[in-house]
């Protein structure tokens, strides 16, 4: 019998770091989440507990900040790009370094039909995201990138069917041709590249996420991400593939009939478990390699 | 020895009742959170388990879904009012009835510059909130409503000073008059009487609250907090007091200096644990009795 | 019109504190959450913005760490009474100090067949807490000790009813003789004086609860939760009185007669939202005043 | 260019089911959570939108409770083997199903030293959970199971090192030879073949990461994982391999060098984030192929 390491990787999760640029005295402000991880060659350290090879989580959070004053967040995904090469250059055992940044929004606070210069407050509408892993170095680099928005929260009244089923012995559902369909979406694109104006893109995917949503006329959720997603890659084509994890939030008419009540499509109540869970993907044929691109992802097949 | 049955309510805690309005193509929805509670005479389903006198809690319930249908939601305020008086009528044991409502706020999605007729993505900015509190019948019947906002963040990044505070052996805070002042403001405001534009009140006080915030040059969160409510109070005289419950959400200037960088307001940790928090109210001397408006809110002092 | 400062407090919230005893090989380990709050005369901290008064929450965490040093953590009542009496010592214009613990609890994890001297593993079974308000100092002093136990979660699959209540024209809710009755339990209990074996009554009255709630032939929660009440007091005589606050967590029967199976108490649904929410209490006549004793404590009447 | 459905999977997520076992008075208990998925051609549900092939999630659903009913709860293990099964059955379009089930642990209630017949707390150490993937009908079947724990949350007040790492010009974290190590533990393991006593092996494999946690003097949090494993490999020869996820849950030594005071391992900050991230694995090498019995799990690599 022989028993060995297997995959493995390890970093720091979670570092908070806000950045404000205050060049002028109309500050901007840059709210993220950033968690770091490296993979490679560190037997050792699993092996004997020598850790000679391992750069700390601790550095890795250093890292961040310092990395927040050096070079700033012009975008999560070019922070990310650069923390990831630095932990490469900085670690020579490290093979892969994977880095995940959430941005949360904020918006200026209105004062007299102004946005205040240096006042804000944490706008809804979903959390932006990057998982970012980068392998190897200099000529042998390889770069993947893949952008997101989750906790998007969208509903619509109407405008959704669900029917023509595949029926069994345990099925007791109705169909339906106008129920209520909602969802907090998580939907992550890959990018081929990185030459890529990364906040314009992502602006313009989830606005475009959102306007497909509200016009596709549903006859299932799997139907709808699919629409949502073939548009993305028709009008983008630096996205290779996108992903979709959307949890079907259902939303129940309430039966007002002993009350002498009808309830046409007015009354719901929103529940919380059991939800259904879509999980789709809309791919580019011609598209490249993914190599290690969804690496450690969750949730997604 | 004697002992006996002290203060005691019962409810159902949070009904998730979603009403869209379809009276026209353009739908409308107000997504809610409802907690109902009734108090009085209710010994001997204590004491004995005689149930005669109780109105459960799943009548309760079935009361909101079917008060949605039946009056549906002007407003929260007056969907509250609406469910304590039923409850009242309902239940002759009750001595009081507590209805909480927290709505959720929606945005229509935009499609070609223009909000979908019925499709929404959910907004941030706040949960809109209003805790009704109605003891007797006719004659003797007495309502209060305190209305509110929860989970508003915002921040500030300048224009916040904390020094001068008083100082002793345990004290290793430096004084500072540039910090970061964050918070998840939860406010609470107490109306006199129930004759209010209530989502008219509500969109004006928000509004000024976060218009306060911006403004004010802080010596401490408890004198922005003071700042914002007396200002509600000066603006609304159908408000009768205002309280805050407000963590300071600590942001911690990161330390570069090891690594040769200088931080000038730029690079700051968001801290999760601990976290200060500040429980602050103005009242307005000439202002009614506040009976049992305030009954059972968590958190005020 | 005049508008002025109304009640307020301010602290640190959820200090997580971590006390190792290591005087021998054989550790012992005190894991706290640690809030605290000072209340009095800070009108100026509000109006004017000046901090004289004002002990900074930053040295009130810095207090807490001490502490845990240099008195140590004989029991989460005595630490917190020691913090309260030293944050009134320190700040003159405070009344009133409010200290806040809930301590997690740890079991030696069992390496052949022994406690483990330094290795611990999490226990479920309620988290320990208690909230302590101290009034004034030397011959003025007034203190108060509510103790009590939260998310203590138990279940009965039998000897729970719920019949012979008051319907209304909302009411379709089946009496049962027999259906599952389960919570996630807070109990508060006040006592009076502090010369009590802290450590010692807990355990007491948290096994008392537990044997009762299995014990009572349940005709409601409300009778459950008196019947325990009443046994604390009548085992207790330094415990005045107690409060509970008790969701109702819903476990509905599974309809599986659509698939030609019956169900005999044996397939449930457990459900999220909405849940019933009793809240009672259990007082001894001649306890004494409670003061503030139960100041700010979230959800009781 | 040419845009196709890539990888998908549906399914009913969180079905909370409860088992009661009462073919005696005294019951047994079995508290699940159970979330479906089916993977295969579903293309027209997401192209066209045409549902003929789609087992709905509501059906999923009232399979799980019906099975509750029908074949009962031996294991979490057999009993999602069960459901998978059923699913391909049920679903012609299927090529594989997943179901995930975790079991919440309940404790009989003491009462004069024996436990209850009915009445059950809810114990901490842990949630058990299986994942199993099943591929395909009859000979073509092909069955994996990985069975763990997770939020298992343990602490060694000492016998943890952390020193001789790699250091950069980020590197500010001193060495330690004594420290506090803890994390909340997810493990999962992949078994060979499906002839095992499930509930057995669970216990014991708990037991023996516990017992090794406990006895391994820790140079880092990989060493004491790839210790742990490696025990669970040598001892369980139908493990064919396991992996970790370990959140490094700090906690900072508290300087209270500015009271005067010391700390040699006494007081400690227990920090919420970031935290660190250690995920790891240990391979038998003889292995069968792991398949898809990885699929669609969280956060390993």
């Amino acid at each position: 019998m022989s028993i060995r390491l297997g995959p493995n990787q390890y970093g720091k999760a979670e570092n908070r770091v806000v950045r404000i640029v205050r060049d002028t005295a109309r500050h901007q402000i840059r709210d993220l989440n950033v968690s770091t991880a490296l993979r490679g060659r560190f037997d050792d350290a699993h092996i004997s507990g020598d850790q000679k090879d391992v750069l700390p989580t601790d550095t890795q959070k250093n890292t961040v900040f310092a990395y927040a004053k050096k070079i700033g967040v012009a975008s999560i995904e070019e922070f990310a790009l650069a923390l990831a090469d630095r932990y490469l250059e900085a670690c020579p055992a490290a093979e892969g370094a994977r880095v995940e940044v959430d941005e949360y929004a904020w918006d200026r606070i209105q004062v007299d039909g102004t946005g205040h210069d240096h006042s804000f407050v944490r706008s809804g509408g979903g959390v932006r995201t990057t998982i970012v892993n980068v392998d190897g170095r200099g000529a042998d680099r390889v770069a993947h990138v893949v952008s997101g928005i989750k906790d998007l929260v969208v509903l619509k009244s109407t405008g959704s069917e669900f029917k023509g089923f595949l029926k069994d012995e345990y099925t007791t559902l109705q169909e339906t041709t106008d129920r209520i369909l909602s969802t907090s979406l998580v939907a992550r694109w890959r990018y081929e590249g990185t030459g890529v104006d990364w906040d314009k893109s992502y602006e313009s995917i989830r606005a475009l996420l959102l306007q497909r949503f509200a016009e596709i006329h549903s006859l299932a959720l799997q139907q709808t991400l699919h629409g949502m997603g073939t548009s993305v890659l028709e009008q983008h084509p630096d996205v290779a593939e996108i992903k979709f994890s959307a949890p079907n939030k259902h939303h129940f008419l309430s039966d007002l009939s002993p009350f002498g009540l009808d309830n046409p499509g007015e009354v719901f109540f929103a529940a919380d478990r059991p939800y259904g869970l879509i999980e789709a993907s809309v791919v580019r044929d011609e598209a490249g390699d993914a190599g290690n691109a969804w690496h450690a992802i969750p949730g997604f097949c």
